[in-house]
């Protein structure tokens, strides 16, 4: 089994930007953090950052027939990007979305996700930990929905 | 370490109703599995469930003292309950808000919950796992928070 | 066959509480002409009333297994209780909503209601007449149903 | 004592158009029921159907002075049509809305209705029993208040 | 110079119906009123009443070559009928329109006129001078513009 | 019989701001006009004009036993002033609100006004015409509710 | 395979009315080219106006069984009639949608279409050219819906 | 002359709870406070808290003819119950509504209050004195309603 | 102590003006009453009333350095005044806003008021015993913030 | 002559992803019979395809000198981008939308575009042939206009 | 070249209003600022201040002739005032709208202005650098407009 | 000193695309002109322009630690982006906004920005002057807070 876990917009300045926001840990450790994980549960990982909304799409569009599901942390896409959606709907893998903080604790606007209507599942608000909790959460549901 | 978990209304009905929603999985047995985890975590767990809101208000008003954060899944009442938000800011303690489904790929008006803007962090989509989680991240949350 | 009727906040003040605008028949005449029309129809009857919408939810998830059907006065609840839909949902039975008055002629927050979304059909605005008519029809509709 | 039975637009086409949504009876048989229960409940039945909502605006204003009361079908002109409510409060007769199908639990532009503001009350999504208990009820309404 | 009067639906039922709302003035005397004003003003006038939209725009496709401007009471229709706004505008003549009562003071779904963003001017409120008064400026208005 | 005509703020400028939309008659003309008009009718007039809200709060506080009716353009401050609805309300005689153009063909928050609802009836979009035929009607309206 | 070709309101005055927005092509010579294109696709058409919503529904009725598919211009009515919603959906047949010049870029009421929920498709801002484009993919659509 | 006093959900946790925001009396200490009140303006006083809802109807329902007047502060209830609303309706006593803080000055969804509709008054803002402000203004409006 | 007591406009007219709504005490009357008051709590008293925003403001300026609590009924400006808001903000003295009736039970443009969101509390609802209960508010809150 | 078609983003995925909604025709396809119907039409072609707005962008600032016309498929950025829609109106050519499937049968966050507004027409909902159709009434469009 | 600078109401209070917000710069040393900096650019400056809506209509009618153009701080005028912005119409001038602070960052209620749709351009968020640019901006724009 | 300068999409048409609109000032002028004046204010200068939204927050990253102030343009993205917003937010540094035409004279999407609210103040409406004075007021606004 083999996940893609796709990092959105301005996630590469993990660790440093706003750590009262977001927390201190960076991406890589990130990175690595999930990687280990997918060893204990024996699942391969995959990663991806970009600022680019096209890059992801193209990203995405690439591990149709590798993967075996995605977790997105889309930042701030996730509030505005219809072809973000678009692209999660075609690809027709189960995906997980991830934020580090709690949008429904934060302006209006961070409270619609496109992205959360094609997803089976949401984890926010506990910084690394909402990685590793729909990783985990993510392995489980694709493993039931082999039985 | 304690925490209270705190299941609202029709949730008794939990393996019963709409499995096709809600999974085949009952009350009992994710209270069951949320013990476990417990005890695998060192953290007592203690578990409640009404079909009223104003017994919830006075369980969550009786556990102040005793537990150190709540796992709640608030069904329903999520959507509606201006007084749960209040009892759960009065209580200050840690909250973490699990759903079964995913709110956001239903009806237009289970996409607002009052309690999320109380809560550290949310959990949904996940059926059981959605509990499992969100008590993990808890764990972890309450125990940072105290080095 | 067997059909529970179930009257909302505030019923038991029936035919004392502005008459002007909902009449001056008693909650337990309401009854009784419900449960002579059950004679009528070979319908049996039970009712229930209650101000406090936990103990609806507990009432109608004790009568799934014993019931065919609810005729529900939903009250002010019909406005604003989510877990009222999802109780009604959860019992997968055919439910008849039922007004007194015709809520379309008052407030404007009177003219949504959750209850009707899960509902066969709604009767409003005849008084009595209301529950007789909603009765009837569910007699009908089950009996149909049933061919 | 004597009713006028208003339907309107493509109602002509009733049980044969979408049979899953509005029932396999016609407009005919619905007709043929209701001057039977007109025939049981002592009340003369006429009947109209039109597809103009100016036909159906002249035949309003040519009832006045020969009928004591209105079942209306407004089908799709309640939801938009403000000169079929200035025409059912110009006639100035007790009025009764009913409809086949639940408006509430279709699309949203279904949910509001002119004509039931000038409506004594609403029967809704029992296919012909909306119609026969419509009548019933307007019957039981005129009588009483003419006590 | 030669105008026409247009009455919208249920007009026909002027002096009959709410009396209270709509004065006792009927819609003959409105129109002979309206000639003997025309007589004055050497205008001559010819007016149409139809509870049907689709008599109204046949008329006023009708009327294009041979009248100079148009005093059109569109009553409930105004706050409906896209139609009728493109009918004006279609036929190119200076349009006033005219209210018995004043909409602003009424329900909130009145207070919206497609008509009136065709038209040159408005007078609401005041029974058959509304009528009086719109019929006299727009003759000022017409005579103004060919000079 | 005498009326008290108020002119809003800005309309000192008339005839020399914008006459594209407001035409090109000054204010004196205009309350030389009217005050003709009242010659006719046999109604003594006072003209007002003010820039400031608060003094024409100030004069209709005045007037209010010296005179039976007003007519009154509130330009700009019909769209945004409470307390010149109060003052019209508090004074309790007959109002006539007209405008130079037809505030329905421009911005959409020209298009409410709170002067509307305390009036007996509007004339808007005739210029000058609007003034006559507001006085003209307002004394109709005076003499009527006097027989 | 035949096709019906309705055009709604005020379409009888094309080429006449607003050459500026609408064109100057007349009906006739619109009828015209659809029947030489017709020819061309081997398909049959009958073409149908008024001005009169019940008539354009009476129509709809009456071609059910005679007709493979329907190209319809709303006109206005498009805009705002649930009738005709219910009309189109009623006769179970392939629909498009024209219109001669662009919505999109017209008055915002214009922008929302209750047919459009109704068809296959759309063609919009081509003059005559959205009724040929309109005819030859309903054509392609119900050949290929055939094979 | 006899109050009672209704205090709503999360009250009994006063002076314990966000005292930053609701001061640190306790509902003790508010109640013994109107007590003395009481005794100076020779009102008999009844308190209740309650967090159930249904509890508060109940309560409602049973004092309508031994009290004068009802302080009520509905806490988070206000917001969201139409229930409450219609209890307090149908008891038909003069009610003042109270809160300890400004609900002007917190979240939106706190500013509008169900109960206010059906009050003489309110008084908000003042913690302790809110209610003995609102108890002494219900003491001279029933005085003075029943000279 | 001094506080100042700000009438807004129309208020002049107090006694005078729709007894029905705003009671029949005069402004003379509630100055002298605050007066009295004011004896009694040992605080000199201004009072100031004004129909223009403008003088209001002054006043505002004026008084920053000589007195210690504004009590304030803004009447109409509450709901439309920014610049009052601004005023109250910029003087830096606790505020109290009192209504003579309670806006939450008249017009749904009176139940937002900008002031409101810049005062330690409101009083509304109890004519002349508003304002006496604001002021009495003031003065315990001002001795208390003083402690 | 020469036209340029643009194809949003995932397009490149056409044929592959959600066949249900999109048709099985690959983007190579429709590139291949938009290249034969400009040989029948005797106008040159060339297409562009990117996942990226930014690239969109500077693609059509690049084909202003070159292209006669442009066919656009937006996808997704048709309802988001205003950024698009600054590039179209920057690039002063005309511009034909056209879309797969038809958005008005789809999520309502589907039925605003940006580019629609800037568009000569709109081809929505048959596939293949609304780039065909979109293409053949842009020829006829640009030819017109030179005339 | 002369232009005119409106402060609108509040301003005299600055450098002693809430010097967080709005900086600790008094209105004369703005008004010395703005004299020294038209010197520089051989501009005449005069100045005007105003807590009165009514004075600044009176104050902008007056100028018209003797200046080129405006600079307008509209302080919480700009948020509420129609009759302000017509006025700014009236008088055909071009104008700059200044402010202090940052509209954009603070309260929704702040970020709609009727004067930014009159104005040449519009400078915010700088305090005295905000009208010094303002003003250059000015400057430039109208010897622009005159080559 | 040193600042960024950044053009959003489609600026690199500066000069050849509407200049009714935009002016005729080509991009490398505008460069030029801040160049110069950066020589003037002792600032060092670097620009930037991209057509694609991912380039934009890549260079907003990579400047973190080398510029002391930022001066945007985000021409469209400003309306739609969130990303932006937070890569101006993560590399906290002052930015003014600046736009060549005045917003809030063109389409209402036009009005809201996400970059204003992170931005310490807005220039709009000057063409090349938007630049420069919001060039100039960064240089105070940094030199000031570093005193």
């Amino acid at each position: 089994m083999r996940f893609a876990v796709v990092h959105g917009p301005n996630l590469n300045l993990l660790g440093e930007r706003q750590p009262d926001v977001y927390g201190d840990v960076t991406l890589e450790q990130v990175n690595q953090a999930l990687t280990e994980l997918g060893g204990e549960l024996s699942v391969e990982v995959e990663t991806f950052q970009s600022n680019s909304e096209g890059a992801i799409l193209d990203y995405l569009a690439s591990i149709r027939s590798r993967v075996d599901g995605v977790v997105i942390n889309p930042a701030g896409l996730g509030h505005t990007s219809v072809v973000l959606l678009d692209a999660l709907l075609a690809i027709s893998l189960p995906v997980v979305e991830v934020h580090l903080s709690n949008p429904a604790a934060r302006e209006a606007f961070r409270r619609h996700s496109y992205v959360s209507s094609a997803a089976v599942g949401v984890v926010a608000g506990f910084g690394l930990d909402s990685y590793l909790s729909g990783f985990r959460c993510l392995t489980n549901y694709v493993r039931r929905s082999r039985d």
